[in-house]
Formats: structure tokens, sequence, C-alpha cells
């Protein structure tokens, strides 16, 4: 595989894209329109996004189950908003067990209508209170335009669903949430994001309030990384459903509910995130292969080598491979570890035999060090850190550098032509003013930006920068994937 | 909830097994004929198989990945076997995204054709192989007549396909993948099985040769629990999917290929095999909750000795939950663990405190046993130990009470009619016999046992049960789930 096919990113972000994601094998297309395969390399990033946020759902008290993929077509239409929300991207099984159905099966969508309905029935009293179960599943949206990761007819996810007695609680958990979101894509994945509330016209098919994590993508997109939803009493209340429940005095009251989703698209914000001209660039705490240890030179000594360092990282826990292909040349094997972006590439040849030290690469620097064998236990996972932490800083900076503010309509569309980026300009949060924005610029509210963990947001007095009505806060604009 | 309003297992084991099922929140039913929701209990039980199969999967240098969930129907037909095994259960999406589409979806019963349609494409050289890919997903397969994890119109499973040079290396996968499932079985779930080879009509439909682990429940029915087939050239060698490779001296190859399957119908064997008149009866390995930690008395003291208890068993890796709810009393919270099948409850009570120790009560023996709460650390990881090795011992010894040997067709309808059970008898191998002997006792093959963990047989000299040709081997039969 080499790296010379690959368009640089540089030149285009797009094209290299698509190339980068099926030449380092994380997605191939499939032969059904709008879905894609995904591949060893690619899954081991959605198992490793896995494996960091179940304890995060665990603290949560958050208990995973599954229900049926199919939803009876009926229980969709029992929320208006929501079926309205849903309908045009509907799959739709008719037919089955070779018979025509009764009733039309929708391939979930999204999975609130035949969880609520459970809940329903599972929940009586304030003691059944709070109920929430989280689902690793499978869900499918009809998209006309797909695009690897980010835009795929059917895509993995989590879909976490709680009901709750009261509205504050409620509301405590839809932002305990999104801090979990924060934390993944920060934490783990590198990803600065800003956290803030949805705009009427952009929240849920369904909701009260949707808040939401925004991350910047190198050529100035926007790209929505997960949203968590307040429902409020909208679907306990609605008569097909009727999620009540006996409170402590006896008297009967209805559940307040919240959704949140985290799903594969974030994969697509990591690929353009921190990959280069030469292909992926992995950080280290989401990586499948941390560390590939390569011998450089063909005699059974470096083997030997290469294997002892992999026993020895193996056992501190670090995610290690070798290539000790004696078909390939060194060269080849650094291309490849280049392109699929595992952090660091540890080389093994005679000069380094002779002083019983390893040559490390760094994948995002492209930089080599020497590193004494004796101790890479505690080197190895001190430089795994160090990448991770600058992998961030890098990125924030590039998203920092790529925010600006707007006080006027034409300051606005002049960035927008120019950068694209994070706009924060004054909305008088009139739908209208929102869709002609969208209509001159292309660019779309992301969010209100909050100021604390809880949703505070920063009150000041300003005029819209598309109307010059009165408006009360900077919102944060941006072209969207 | 009260085990006074279950069944017990000894008077119905169908109505006890729906029962149990829903009491101890396993699943329940959905609004979707056929499929069931697994609520958080049971979905634990399936985590924990996961948990403890996927080491085995990357010791075979399996890697997991995700293939669309909708196959064009197209697909399926280019193996005749396999479409005609599957048809009669497809369900069919034919609109999606507002319009009737071209070619219709089939939602997969299995994965081979498009995993094997990317592998066709991933191929090249023999240094492409071995290909090893497993997916944890979601299958349809529309049942007329379903029931809870036994026999649902939707389910979960892992499926692993394989791509090999050598039919000797794929056979060698093929029996190593039914090592694991015969781990699983005994050595997790507790559930002996008998491994063997499947008669030509029970194989798998486009393989060459399916094996399997047969598991007998307590109504002398077996549940066939897990199979690894072997495809041979089947589907590479068939032009639509042509999966053929460079061999090291460039001439062209077919692939020889391999599949295995484990469902979470084995939590219905699980279920069956251990439970009783009381509720579940859970193996610690796989058991969510090992320990239940309750108070016996109200004071204060009680509960913090109660949730020291809980942090040291945590630290010592047991899966330990408490239950100090005061608005219920001892017997209801002991009530509920025994339903659940929780392994072992410690109480803690005015007693107890006075002596430094816990009263231990092990579900499956309903015995008492009094434990230093200093030694703890220790005594609890050995009583699991000891439950685990027990309740596979108690199960293999019900099994070997309900193994029957018939050498006379009279002999043989009598066992079934009596007892059921598995019945060790010649068969002449043809499927004339077989299907009379299915017609008249419903006892089909359940498999030809191995000797050997490399699918070795005895060979016997005998006569057909049924039709009194000469014969070569046993077969095992049963009444089969």
């Amino acid at each position: 595989m080499a790296k010379r096919d690959l368009t640089p990113k540089s030149e285009s972000m797009s094209k290299w894209y698509t190339q980068v994601i099926q030449q380092a094998k994380l997605a191939d297309y499939s032969p059904v329109k709008g879905c894609m395969v995904i591949r060893p390399n690619g899954y081991g990033l959605w198992e490793n996004i896995q494996k960091n946020y179940q304890p995060m759902l665990d603290k949560m008290k958050v208990r995973n189950a599954y229900f049926p993929i199919f939803i009876p077509m009926s229980f969709l239409e029992k929320e208006a908003d929501h079926v309205e929300g849903f309908a045009p991207e509907l799959a739709v099984v008719t037919h089955a067990g070779g018979e025509e159905l009764v009733e039309k099966l929708v391939v979930r969508p999204t999975s609130e209508t035949i969880m609520y309905h459970m809940y329903s029935k599972w929940i009586q009293s304030h003691r059944d209170l709070p109920i929430k179960i989280n689902q690793w599943n499978n869900v499918v949206r009809w998209e006309k335009r797909t695009s690897f990761f980010l835009r795929t007819t059917e895509f993995l996810w989590q879909e976490a669903h709680s009901a709750h007695a009261t509205q504050e609680e409620a509301l405590d958990t839809m932002y305990e949430a999104l801090e979990t979101y924060r934390s993944i894509a920060e934490d783990y994945l590198a990803i600065p994001v800003i956290k803030g509330r949805k705009s009427e016209s952009e929240k849920f098919a369904g909701a009260d309030v949707t808040i939401t994590i925004e991350a910047l993508m190198p050529d100035g997109k926007a790209l929505q990384s997960g949203t968590s939803h307040h429902l409020g009493q909208n679907f306990s209340k609605i008569h097909a459903f009727n999620i009540s429940f006996q409170d402590e005095n006896d008297s009967t009251q209805y559940v307040w509910q919240n959704s949140w989703g985290l799903s594969t698209r974030i994969l697509g914000a990591l690929i353009m995130t921190h990959g280069d001209d030469e292909g992926l660039v992995l950080p280290p705490r989401v990586a499948p292969t941390q560390v590939l240890v390569m011998n450089a030179s063909k005699d059974a000594q470096a083997i030997e080598v290469v294997k002892t360092i992999v026993d020895t990282l193996k056992k501190s826990g670090v995610r290690v491979e070798m290539n000790i292909d004696d078909t390939t040349s060194l060269g080849w094997k650094l291309n490849d570890a280049e392109l699929e972006g595992i952090p660091v590439s540890l080389i093994v040849g005679a000069r380094e035999l002779a002083e019983n030290t390893v040559t490390a690469v760094v994948r995002y620097t492209h930089e080599k060090q020497s590193l004494e064998i004796s101790n890479l236990e505690k080197s190895i996972p001190e430089l795994l850190e160090t990448i991770q932490t600058n992998l961030f800083r890098a990125a924030k900076e590039r998203q920092d550098a790529l925010t600006f503010e707007a006080n006027t309509f034409n300051e606005f569309k002049q960035i927008m032509s120019a950068n694209r980026g994070f706009i924060k300009a004054f909305w008088c949060e009139d739908e209208v003013c929102e869709a002609k924005i969208k209509e001159e610029t292309k660019a779309t509210t992301r969010c209100l930006p909050f100021t604390s963990a809880h949703g505070a947001v920063e009150e000041e007095q300003g005029k819209c920068v598309h109307c010059g009505k009165s408006a009360n806060h900077r919102w944060l604009f941006a072209q969207a994937y």
C-alpha cells in the first residue's frame, strides 16, 4: 500500500478523506447504496470508543438492553413532530415470511417509540424511577447523499433513554450526558468541541431541548458530534404512550424523559481532525494499535529483540503489534504504519542493537528519537500520553484560529466565504432570520454556547447580525456537515 | 415480586420458562410479533458471554467488523442451497426514503453473501489469507412460532467467517471454533454439551460440513447450542462470488471457507438447565450480579458493614451489589435474589454483627453458612468457583441420566415416549430412514458424536435401529427445540 496514491489532505480534503478511509482499510463501499462496510481497522476505533464510553454509562447507572429493530409504522405516528422528522428517511418492511404484512414495519431510525411503549408497561410507581436504558445498536435513515461515517444509510450508535419523576432530575441527566460526550471527544478522540443548546429549528424531532457538542473540521465546516435531548412530557402525556406513575402521595404523574446518542459519525471527525498528507493520525487512547515494532535488519537477534519489546509493552498494557515480514522493506513498513496512523513506530536495526536502544518514530511529528530498551515500559506510556495531549492542543489551536466574531452581516459573509469556521454573532432567535442567514451563507446556527456544565449562557445586549433587531446572545454559526 | 406467582418448574417447564423470564426481568414481549425485548438482566448475561468469548476470538486472530444489515435479494440467490434454506424466513424491505426500491433488500438472516462479496474484492494474493472476520450483530429470520430466546424473529449473535488458502487449515479452524463453543457452554454457562457432526439433512444451507454442540434440557429435549461450518469452495467457486487468489506459484486458486455462530438462543439453554421451582439459578461466571449483600437489621452499623463488604468484594473483582432498601423485608429481598438467580446472598444482621460474620445463602442449594467477614475476599471467590463446578457436575449427571442406548426401534420408541433424552443408536445414514424415525418419534439426528477434538468418531459395526441395514456409527438422536 503506497502513500503516493493518496491525494494530499492539503490539496483536497474531500478526496483525501474517501481515499484515506479506503487505503487505511477503515471502511469500504458496500453493494447496498448508502451502506458502508466498517472494516476491522475502523471497527477497532469504534470498539475503543465503546470501551471508554461504557464506564461513563455505568457511572450514570445506565443499563444496557436490546429492543427490536422493527417498529410498527403506527408507533412512529403517535408523536407528531417525531414522525414528521423521520418519515422521509424510513426503510419499510412490507413482506416477511413469504407473506405481505398486515402492518408495515419500519426499520428503526431511533428507538423512542418502541422503548417508551415498554416503559409505559414497566413504570407504575415512583419506585420504578428513574429508568435509564442504553442500546448499542444499528439504525437506518435513508439518505440521498452519503459519505463514509459522516452520513450513511445504516450506522452504529448508542442511544440512551431515561425517564424521571421530576423535570429537574431529567435536566441534570441531560447535562451529565453531554459532559460524557465532551469527555469522549476531547479526552479520548482529542477533538475540541463547543457545548451548547440547539435552536428550535435544529433540535431533535420530539424534544423540548436539544444540547450538542460541535466540532470544527480543518476545512472550517462544523460537525455535530453528539446530542442530548430533554423530551419533557412530549411522549409520556400522549394517550398512546401514557407513561405515568403513582407518586409518594398516590397521585398520578407523568414522567419526564431524555434521550442521547453518539454514533459512528464521530469517526469522521476523528479522521478529518488529525489526519495529514501522509494518511491517518490516531490519538493513542483510541488507536487499536498504539505501537508497531519492526526490524530494520533481518538477523535473528533483531527479530528476537522485536519480540521481547512486544512482550514487555504488552505487559505494561500498551496495544502493540509487530511487523517482521521479511518480504517488505523497512520503508514500506513505515509507510504503511504512517498511512494507518499508528502513533509510534519502533525500529530495531544494527545500530540500535549495538546501543541497546530503539528508534521511535512519532507519527504526527515524523520526529525520530532514540529510546533505551531497558526503559520502554516507562518511556512508551509517557510518550503516548504526550502525543495525546499535543494532538488535542494542536487541534484546539486550529479551532481557535478558525473561530471569529462578526458584528455585521457583511463581515459575517466575508468570513464565511473566505475561511468558513465558527462565527459568533448576535441573532434575534427568529426562525425567519435563521433561514435567511442559511440561504445567503450556507451557515446554520450550531448552538448557543454554554459557559457552565449546567447550561448557563452569556447574557449580552446586541443587535441581530442579520435583521438588526435586539438580541440577547451571541450564537455560534457555521456551515455544517 | 413474589415467587409464589411462579409455576413450579417441576410442574410445567414450559409455563415456568416463560414466567421466570418475565418475572426475573430477563425479557419481555414486544409489540412486534415474534420479536422480544431483552431487558437489562437478560442483556447482562449476553454481555458476559461476549466478554468471555471475545478473548477466544482474539486468540484465533479473528477481527471484529461490521457489514450492512441489508442484502440485495439477488445476492442470496447466488448460492442455490443457501437461498433455498433461507427464502421462507426472509423479511424484505421494498420501500425506502419514500420510494419503491428498484432492487428489494433482505434484512440479513446471516451474512455469508454480503461478506463474501467483499472478500472477493479484498483477497487477491495468498498474502491476503487467511481472513477471519467476526460480527456481533442482529439477524432476522421470520418465524411462525416463537419462544423467548429459543426462537425469535430477530436475535443477536456473533457470526465469524474465515477464508483460507487450504482446506486443511479451514478444517482445523472449524474444529478450533467448535472447541471455543464447548468452552463457553461448559466452562462458563455450566451446560454440558456433546460435540459432533450434523447429518446431511441437518447441516447448514450452503455448507459441506456442519459440526455442533448439543445440549440436553431437563425435559429431555435437545438444544443445538452453537454450530461451526465448513463451506468448502461452495461460495468461492461460484462465478458471482469468485473468491480466488494467486498462490505462491502465481497460479489461481479458490479459497476454502468457514463460518460459525453462537446466538442469544444459548440463554434459553442456560435458563432451562439450572433453574428450579424458585426461579433462575445463574452460574457465577456469567451472573451479572454474583453476590448480593443485604441487611437484616435496620441499624446504621449493619448498613455500614454491608457497604464495607461491597467495597471489599468489588476490589477482589467480585460482581457485587447491595440491597439496603428499608421498605422491604429481608424475606422479600431473599425471594427476589432467589428469583433472579443470584449465586450468593450475604446477610448482615444483629447476630452476624456480634460475631463478625455474615450468613451466606447459596442459591442453588438454599444452604446457609457462616463466613468470617475478615476472610471474605478469599472465601467468596472460592465459594463462587465451587458453585460453578457443582452446577456443571449436577447438570452433567442429569444429562447422563437421560442418555440411553437403543438397539431396537421398539426400545427407541419406548425411551422416547417415556423419558425423551439422548438416544445413541445405529443409523444407516440414509435420509429416508432419518425422516421416518422423525415421523414416528419426533426425534431427529442431533449429531455423530466426536471422540476427539479434531472430529474422530467411533467406528463400530451394527444394524440401523430403524431399517436394520448395516451401519457404521451410533448417532445421537433426540427431540429438539
